[in-house]
């Protein structure tokens, strides 16, 4: 794989970056359930990592564009930036419904969905790093593991759907869904990195 | 196009046969609707389509990984492996919402979408199989069939959504909005099948 | 950037007379929504520039497929057809449910936003003619100028949210909330094609 790491540019050590932050903006979504007084100040905390994941993502598209690499290659992690980045992005978009829908108290369940949502990024940083460090059987690992605490949240959300509908307040419903949507679909980006490295250690390694 | 069949792996056999896997969940959608008291068993059959279309997928694009093509045609190939996919999720998606909402009687406008959503599979299934068998022409004639029937589907969710909104109970109107998107998802994801086909008639043929 | 320009077809003519069909799509909604009276009428040249956007990405894309090329520069090429399509279709979308949710008049929230949109679709076609024009320096300006009127248009959208929430109407809420999204995904659009844009000028300029 040594042709991934151009001299002048460790691809992987951005993409470890990348992960870490997305852990950030994860453990901060887990405080603010915890800590709905400080939603303001811990909100512009996950607004700071969206940002600064934006500027890591278009930093590693750059690098890939004027380095010189083999299409295919290029497809591979030009895929793998963007989907670790909707990872924060919709981290970040839920966090913001808090804001948008005066939302003064979390539900249970989404704390719950939160805390599993914080364990898979936890896991696809491991993934990352095990890519980084050739460490091929570890990423096959971590990518499995990913892929059943996506089941996990998957099946929480349906449950939680299900609650959420015994509700009398379609304001309420809308609201909740749309929250519990986001946290449904940043578990999904997560698998969809997971799927990304699975094909990269099965192309390269 | 025998670059396309190495000899270890005839993609479009798996491809064949995972088109046919989604005719299944279409049909067993339509029976469904018309059996809301065996919602439960077709509920689980339709799930182990989605999960035997997951299976398929992950098969096929395991061994696009490992075959030496080209970089663009992998690209279409992994491409149609994941839209046939989208098709099954979306079916299961769809189905799952029957017992998540508590819905216990359809409505006439998603038992008609369904039919023609089943029809529509059917034609992306013959399709397949023309590329299978090298009848370029009829590839093409299909895919302007599931245009058309796409379009149709298009005229109805239209027409459904305007009736939809004339009910009073927003828990209603959100409810069976979800159920008639994921129809006409699926719907879509079938014209997806159907533009990926054309391009690698177009491009290979 | 010569290969990009085969004898037998100047792609980037024909990018550019697909941005000029959505400038038009656009300043048609802004049009529609300072008069409502002529829903109708309005509507149907919206689906038309619809319909011509699909006929043209058709064409492009058809054009693409049967032109040599190498595999990278195709697929920018291709990315680009679709997501400037993408802009119509969503217009579209947008202006069509005010005829399925019979809406009668505008809120001044869909107002503002559909003017910001109008002024980021004509940026977008100015960046699609530099770089038909090869002024490479000027196709990255005018991308940061669609880039600032998104965040804009994002933070209008926000608001707009705030104030939708404060309705007591469910059923208000839903269809307003679908068509603020409409309009916020348009806009979206046309940052994925700024970065399309961006990411070809980096590559062959």
């Amino acid at each position: 794989m040594k042709f991934f790491f151009p001299k002048q540019t460790d691809f992987f050590e951005l993409f470890d970056n990348a992960s870490r932050n997305v852990i950030k903006g994860a453990s901060l979504l887990v405080a603010v359930l915890q800590d709905m007084d400080n939603l303001e100040i811990i909100s512009k905390a996950v607004r700071e990592c969206e940002k600064e994941g934006d500027f890591m993502t278009h930093d590693i598209i750059k690098k890939l564009n004027k380095t010189f690499i083999t299409p295919i290659d290029r497809e591979d992690l030009h895929a793998l930036a963007i989907k670790i980045d909707d990872v924060i992005d919709l981290i970040w978009a839920c966090v913001e419904r808090f804001t948008i829908f005066k939302l003064q108290k979390p539900t249970p369940e989404a704390v719950s969905m939160a805390r599993e949502l914080m364990a898979t990024t936890e896991v696809m940083s491991k993934a990352v790093t095990a890519l980084r460090n050739k460490k091929y059987s570890f990423v096959q690992e971590y990518c499995i593991e990913i892929n059943s605490l996506e089941n996990r949240i998957d099946r929480l959300y349906r449950e939680t759907l299900v609650k959420l509908f015994e509700e009398a307040d379609p304001i309420f419903i809308i609201k909740w869904k749309e929250v519990y949507e986001y946290l449904e679909s940043a578990s999904d980006a997560c698998e969809d990195v997971a799927n990304i490295l699975e094909a990269i250690v099965l192309k390269y390694a």
